[in-house]
């Protein structure tokens, strides 16, 4: 039996080449793993165009690690967070500034919208305390695609600083740092990379990170440490988790050889497409309008049967080889399907045509 | 050419079975990747013998981010921690203390030698705001051990709890939760349970942990919400590092099939005597004295030679397949030589062998 496709936000299906790269035992002080990590954040940096003005710190676990790292290290213990929130992601940023212990504010939108930057304006207007903003770019927990460019334009247009968790969109969509300001930008190894999980990826604004000494409420999460450290030795501070680096060198030489962005984009794209059109057909439909629907995660509603079940939905996908996503809303019921990952319209018609059979023998087509 | 063979404290050499379970994408999600964090974790609590009062919660990122995260988790706010210093590990757990904030105290001893638990019954005597105590069970930076049964039965007695970093320790010597009173025992993922680097494992005490929460100072690293997610819904909270837990699972079965801790100490004490013998007769003598040694990590006294530089000894010895560690010491000239990871005896001659070779092109024997 073929090894489950993984039609989830990540971690994701990766090529066999990737995960062929993590043979290698690599010694965490040796110049052979110095210039492999010097190598993947080049690349990183340049797929952001962030080489002028920004640098590329990459960090120890999940992508979430590198959010809370990102907010603990380059707002001020002075600064005031304002969170932008239409889903779970966005909620996530905002309880890990409170627990920091630093000031947050909220301003929510709705979850089947993409966030409005006429809105985030007349917010910064009012509140002056804000210093930063911190806007999820693609919300995960519905595909919802924020709209980057305006946002970063009215919170530069106030003198505000832009922190983005571009978690599920780096590497997929185009992010421009020459044309788009913000002081941080983070990602991860395992989501449009097609690398394997265990590091985040901050890109930061030079002269913010210089300046962000002892704004961390956190040794293991200090961006500025560890830059500072790595600048010094060519070696992250602790640790590093060595094969998961090399996996992602792997798959960024495959990223490159697939055309970098545009061809990453353009493969989601067709995958997105099929998986749309497949679905549309067994009568399942997109919870978010076309427009505002990112072509990384896609939050169908689930079939109106009363009998309906994630669960049992899910194992009969399951058994012919697709592992879906569940759905992360409250008042809906809606489950997820990923588009991204090492897979094409091959696979996404296999998975239509999965789900169709699971549906069928549950009574539910 | 064979790949080199990492003599350092980790990341470290670990077999092609342990790297090849890398080669498949999990959901982190699905059953089967929940049964494997269980199954890891009920392995990791047994190694223990924790299975009775503690439970196992691992923890994305590197060693250092799970002793953060069991200190921020486990110390209140009002508490006090006293560090046992005698390298640098203690002094980098002090230095996280301080960083988010809470109350440190530091108890100082000679770098080459152990922790006396008779200064640390007085100290706790003179200082009753201290409410825990942290020690680093063997000293990666110069390989000391510590005596960690003294020092846990007057922590006890005093009514103080006990956090271990038992990171470069945990696998390879006994330590029993059955025995030794401690809130929180720190590992990871890569040292002698020799899997790759990338996770940490907390075994805390549940009766302390279950009544911790809303200490941490993170969200990320809050091992309280890990806990109490991972009980409901058997998933790590945030996107886990698949591919390094499935290496865990495997390295653990050959650590059983080795005969688990007895079997791991036997390889790792043929290893040190192996080397040890070997570089005396090159005359190079080990800093410690031989009973305060764990056989682990061994820091040799440098050659006496006026042109001796780490570097040119290390690029020698790279030349000939083994990467050596640089000394940690800032008053003596040393280098470190690891005995763990996957190797014995046979490679631990030929390491002797490629020193003993590079001191001789480099004129320095």
């Amino acid at each position: 039996m073929r090894e489950p496709i993984l039609l989830t936000p990540g971690p994701l299906t990766t090529t066999l080449k990737t995960k062929t790269a993590m043979l290698s035992d690599w010694g965490s002080w040796d110049a052979a793993f110095n210039e492999l990590t010097a190598s993947v954040c080049a690349d990183l940096l340049a797929i952001a165009h962030a080489q002028e003005d920004h640098v590329c710190v990459p960090l120890q676990g999940s992508g979430t690690f590198a959010v809370e790292a990102a907010i603990g290290t380059l707002l001020p213990r002075t600064g005031k967070l304002l969170v932008l929130v239409n889903g779970a992601y966005g909620k996530r940023m905002a309880r890990a500034v409170e627990v920091m212990g630093r000031q947050v504010a909220i301003l929510e939108f709705a979850e089947n919208a993409p966030v409005d930057a006429a809105a985030v304006a007349r917010r910064l207007a009012q509140e002056p305390a804000i210093t930063h903003v911190g806007v999820i770019h693609c919300e995960t927990s519905t595909g919802v695609l924020n709209p980057l460019a305006d946002i970063a334009r009215v919170v530069a247009a106030q003198g505000k600083r832009l922190i983005i968790d571009a978690m599920s969109s780096f590497g997929a969509l185009d992010i421009d740092a020459r044309e788009l300001q913000f002081d941080a930008l983070v990602a991860s190894s395992n989501k449009c990379l097609e690398g394997v999980p265990g590091m985040g990826i901050i890109i930061a604004r030079r002269a913010a990170l210089v300046e962000s000494l002892g704004n961390s409420h956190s040794l293991s999460m200090d961006l500025h440490d560890q830059y500072v450290y790595m600048q010094k030795t060519g070696q992250w501070r602790f640790t590093p988790p060595t094969h998961v680096v090399a996996a992602l060198r792997a798959a960024l030489d495959q990223y490159h050889a697939e055309g970098g962005q545009p061809g990453r984009l353009a493969r989601y794209q067709a995958n997105y497409q099929m998986l749309v059109t497949g679905l549309a057909r067994l009568g399942l439909t997109p919870f978010l309008a076309r427009d505002d629907q990112a072509p990384i995660i896609v939050t169908f509603h689930a079939p109106e049967h009363p009998d309906y079940d994630f669960r049992a939905l899910y194992e009969a996908v399951r058994e012919r080889g697709f592992v879906l996503y569940p759905g992360k809303l409250t008042e809906v019921e809606t489950f997820r399907v990923g588009c991204i990952g090492a897979i094409n319209e091959a696979e996404i018609g296999q998975a239509v045509a999965a789900i169709g059979e699971g549906l069928n023998q549950l009574g539910w087509l």
